[in-house]
């Protein structure tokens, strides 16, 4: 449909980490700044404006946190398996565990609502770097300034949400060197299509997480909803007609949620050195309370597998950024080239302090309160749903009093949706696991803090942590609990409390709201001196951004930001060159040939369905040469899970699921000599839905639309 | 054969936390200071001399960490299989994995020889309090006495060693109250008999372990050997004819690891606030990593699981003592008694700092050096068996050239043959997995000092953790190294550079060595730093024990220490009364019913020998009626896993293996209402060696011996 003009060969590559220019397939690119100089030169394609509009309107935003695509006119949305493992643990019950056993919906009818699903169609984007920037003036405080900047971002979001009705968010770019308003068309009515069985999803689990090869159909369709019916929608992506082969050009559409590229080396030692081994103690003490709790028996299982595969992936993304950081040629390269920009920068500097030096100092003042502020802003101490909910209404009924502009921002008018969507979800809550989660960090509260701690003795009120736990989750009412065991809790009162007001607050003695009460004070202390020290990061940034723009030209894109961002590269293998050297593209003979070489234990076992069919499955010769997973050169990093993976027509080819463990390290720098998005392979995925599940309606949907309108 | 006059009921129990005087069946008594008077008066017991060495000398005491005793004359000694596991793990291959699988041996010829065990038996106990205290004079430092008191104790155990050929130690008691020659005979050759399959003795695994009711066959054989042959041992416990029932007495002998009941609130402060929230931080850590790799596949697994098992024990114990450190009441208790004795011993001071005062300040200078001599002397940023190796050979080399009385302490001549058997150990040490675990350790010593920290750069030498690791194991030779992939290894140097000395530690480029090397002037220097302050604390407790000895007499026992200590207790259920109370037997009936109730979900499957058998057991009533645990108030810790326990009669009525969740805070203060030590009842293990594994000629020997000669 959308032509390229001719095809390049893959761009040599092998340069040093850390150089300062812009090289070969790198780049999480801004749908409104789109990298054509490169493309055109690099591999001499020319996508058009409509080429690029139909690709962004065709991509999906999960909002809990991963990147999708519509795949027919009705609606249909195709992601990852563990994009949808959240729906899909919450739609569990005792006797349905839709996350390991899958799911196929025999009719449209038969498709289940999501409990707090969110999907997000960016429509457009505006630059409103002016209108922002024009709101902090010269000599004023951080104190001032920030909310300043949060006033003028919700006056341009209430502006256009009023105007739009489109969900609308102010985005800060280049750590605050531009501003963008994105505009989205929301989908809260989502309903699951079909997943398959969590062991061929993750088939190698946590061993061969971030690995390749690999041999996984992590995918699962969703169909967004409008007034009950499925969304028609303008644009979706056709099926390719083929596999992609190596050496082919692809393109990524999807939400990078987060890079760390344009941090000053001050920020990165710190991320060195207390955040990313913060979050890995972390994610290492919840591995071991998910895993003992799913060790319980298989119900517990059931309801803790969610959480368990979430801190397992986080753990193991987290050690490879970590690896990537304590690489002495990485932080030499970053080191080096902050040298050259810092010089440049403070040679012309009129005067004041330089920007780096702010920077350095507000990393300070964030380490310094690190501890606190995650353990009580961040929730880490209060580690239950039950907690946030109560602290979304303690603050939901606060914020309300004030003009929408000078809320803490999540409060803001045009947000308000979301925000309920989230606190009103009918997400079961059991009593005994959200003890075991909340005495656990109740307890790791205590030792952080020390047990004589003032907060700490107030908040445990002469309990231990886990009988202060038990006594907290058996008297809240705010949640849904479908456990029989907590038959004698109290009843659901979010909406009461929500709507009730301040009145309502009051009078309420819901033991969890008490807490979230106690230590709102400081919490919100906390809070308010982040914010002000990320607006003097924010600042200092605007000027080292404004200099680098001035000497290297604008042709850059900003670190990720968790919002659609176009990358592109080539499907390409890696390693040394001979026999060692990893192919690009799996298939499904060597999906049975990896389990035959772990004696099928798990976690490289398989699905009953697929073993039942194995004899003619083997004897498929065509299904066995099916690619399953293909990697390539595109720039990616967490939040690009589900993102399609489209050819130079427009047409879907694959649908991201991960990045090899060397590319962990593409948080804070590109390097393409052995990092790789891994994806599963369209053609992998049609050959499954119709020779193991027989999803015919599935398939015809999809290739339909693929073969038939267009 | 030893007679107990009658038969007490049990005491009634329930008397508060903390209070200053022992209660109903409190107590890890020495055997050289019995509690007869307790005994007689609680449960109308009055054990004679004979009975008491008979017990001492047919306990044996597992040098890699448990308890055991002899249950035939020809050297036959039952222990836990978790107890044995370390020896299972290290005897095993890419073909056996005994630990998993089981072993009989089919005869006497068939029994596997340990690589590394060493069986210790209490021969005689002399109290050498008198000599030790003089060798610390008035006006000396902690810098003079330290030293002094170190060559005073290495000298009463070279002696003894010469004088009885018997390994000979100085245990320090009551912190410093007492000091204690204890003299034993060692079996440096032991062979594995029999042991069951891990599913089976750890039926439940981690969900269940620390609970009750509990279902374990926790249990293996082992055979001590002299000159080649089957060691005929003087003294070893009969099997008792009969179960144990509800309200019987029961002694158990075993050595509890460690305790800190005579700790001051300083202490346990910086117990709760410090010590063991950084033991879980690292268990945490440890059980993701060892997870992870045993994830990978089949033969992975075998490699790790010993420490995967380890380090969950671990976790859930140090969660348990937390739990207890962070219960308000035990705390509160523990600062009223301080209180008082305190007072009372300040009161008498004539001049000088309270040892109270000497002992927070000790404590702070702990505190200070904690992570680093952690870290360093520790070992912990170098969790690899290959560098434990070259850092013993480093010192083994350099303290050989001091008198023994001046060297570090276990270098002492009459620790030589136990260092040496642990030195030189047979164990296979996988490249892969010793990568990983050291790459693992040497990111958290990097990221815990910091990034730039000198130490940390000059470790990794311009390489990423990872890196180092690979390079350092791959070329290090201080171990043996069975796997195939590391055939390019260099070859096993261990002996070479032990008996070259000086010049061959000069002459040897082994890498390992030379970080061993690099790490130890700081390493020792923090060692020295905490040897004194140990120093100061061992002084200030025995005053503190004076003043204790003079005001509530000697009737007391000291903290744990792994020594040979005697506990009793009842037979005796908890909880409260009525139909959710905690009966204290289970039965082979129960065994079949948890699994079912749990699906035979995995760690709740049978193995498959059982599987077979089911229909069998399940129709053979007096079977599925057969005792498999049981509980009693004992008073035990982690170390007496494998202890005998015995009726009045002296006879074997069980084996330790665990304790339930509410006994873990018996390392701090005892409690009897809900804490229990948990036994495999030895009517249980006859009735599987019968009916389940037909170990035909082990029951033989243990029957014929219970029922035969005496």
């Amino acid at each position: 449909m959308y032509i390229f003009v001719s095809r390049a060969c893959i761009a040599a590559v092998g340069c040093l980490l850390g150089a300062v220019s812009i090289r070969a397939d790198e780049g999480m690119w801004l749908f409104n700044a789109p990298p054509l100089d490169r493309l055109r030169q690099d591999h001499g394609a020319m996508p058009t404006a409509e080429w690029l509009l139909h690709l962004q309107q065709s991509s999906v935003r999960f909002n809990s946190g991963g990147s999708g695509a519509f795949v027919s006119a009705d609606g249909l949305v195709i992601t990852n398996h563990h994009v949808g493992a959240d729906s899909l643990h919450k739609l569990g019950d005792e006797t349905h565990d839709y996350a390991r056993d899958g799911f196929a919906a025999a009719t449209r009818a038969d498709e289940l609502k999501c409990h707090d699903l969110e999907l997000n169609v960016l429509v457009s984007i505006e630059d409103v770097t002016a209108r922002v920037q024009a709101a902090v003036t010269t000599g004023m405080t951080a104190e001032q300034a920030f909310p300043a900047r949060r006033a003028a971002m919700a006056a341009i979001e209430q502006e256009s949400l009023a105007a739009t009705g489109l969900r609308s968010d102010v985005v800060t770019l280049y750590q605050g060197g531009a501003y963008h308003l994105y505009c989205s068309k929301k989908y809260t009515d989502v309903r699951l299509v079909f997943a398959p069985e969590q062991q061929i999803a993750f088939f190698g689990g946590d061993a061969d997480n971030f690995e390749f090869p690999r041999y996984n159909l992590d995918i699962c369709f969703f169909r967004a909803y409008e007034e009950g019916r499925p969304a028609r929608v303008p644009h979706h992506l056709d099926w390719a007609t083929g596999p992609v082969a190596e050496g082919d050009l692809v393109f990524v559409s999807g939400h990078p949620g987060h890079t760390d590229r344009g941090n000053t080396v001050a920020e990165i030692v710190s991320m060195r050195d207390h955040v990313v081994p913060f979050q890995l103690a972390t994610l290492n003490r919840l591995e071991a309370l998910y895993g003992a709790y799913a060790a319980r028996g298989p119900e517990e299982r059931r309801q803790a597998m969610g959480d368990l595969f979430g801190v397992q992936n986080g753990r193991k993304a987290r050690q490879g950024v970590l690896a990537g950081l304590l690489d002495p040629r990485i932080m030499a390269a970053k080191r080096q080239a902050e040298v050259d920009r810092r010089k440049r920068l403070e040679d012309g500097l009129a005067g004041g302090t330089s920007p780096y030096v702010r920077i350095e100092q507000a990393q300070a003042t964030l380490d310094g309160i690190a501890l606190r502020h995650r353990l009580l802003e961040g929730g880490l101490a209060f580690n239950s749903r039950f907690f946030a909910n109560a602290r979304t209404i303690l603050r939901a009924v606060e914020e309300q009093a004030k003009p929408s502009g000078e809320r803490l921002r999540e409060f803001r008018d045009s947000n308000r949706e979301s925000l309920e969507l989230r606190l009103f979800s009918d997400e079961p809550l059991y009593g005994e696991f959200e003890t075991a989660k909340l005495a656990d960090s109740l307890t790791w509260l205590a030792t952080t803090l020390g047990g004589d701690d003032e907060l700490v003795t107030s908040v445990l009120a002469g309990r231990s942590p886990r009988d202060r736990a038990g006594e907290l989750i058996a008297g809240t009412g705010l949640g849904r609990r479908p456990d029989p065991k907590s038959g004698s809790a109290p009843p659901d009162s979010r909406r009461a409390l929500y709507d009730g007001g301040p009145a309502a607050l009051a009078a309420s003695s819901d033991p969890m709201l008490a807490v979230a009460k106690l230590v709102d004070l400081e919490s919100r202390s906390l809070r308010r001196i982040a914010e002000e020290a990320d607006e003097v990061k924010r600042q200092a940034h605007a000027e080292i951004a404004a200099s680098q723009f001035a000497t290297e030209g604008t042709a850059m894109y900003p670190d990720a930001t968790f919002t659609l961002r176009l990358a592109y590269g080539s499907v390409a293998g890696y390693g040394e060159a001979g026999p060692r050297r990893i192919a690009p593209i799996t298939t499904y003979a060597g999906l049975f040939a990896r389990a035959a070489a772990k004696r099928e234990t798990p976690p490289f076992d398989l699905p009953a369905r697929w073993n039942e069919l194995r004899d003619q499955l083997k004897a498929d010769a065509a299904f066995m040469a099916t690619p399953l997973n293909f990697v390539s050169t595109a720039d990616i990093i967490g939040g690009n899970s589900g993102s399609p993976v489209v050819n130079r027509d427009g047409r879907l080819v694959g649908v991201i699921f991960d990045g090899n463990i060397e590319s962990l390290v593409l948080d804070v720098a590109y390097d393409d000599r052995r990092a790789r998005a891994i994806a599963v392979d369209a053609a992998g995925i049609l050959a499954a839905l119709r020779t193991v599940y027989r999803a015919d309606a599935l398939v015809r949907e999809v290739v339909v639309a693929a073969d038939g309108r267009r």
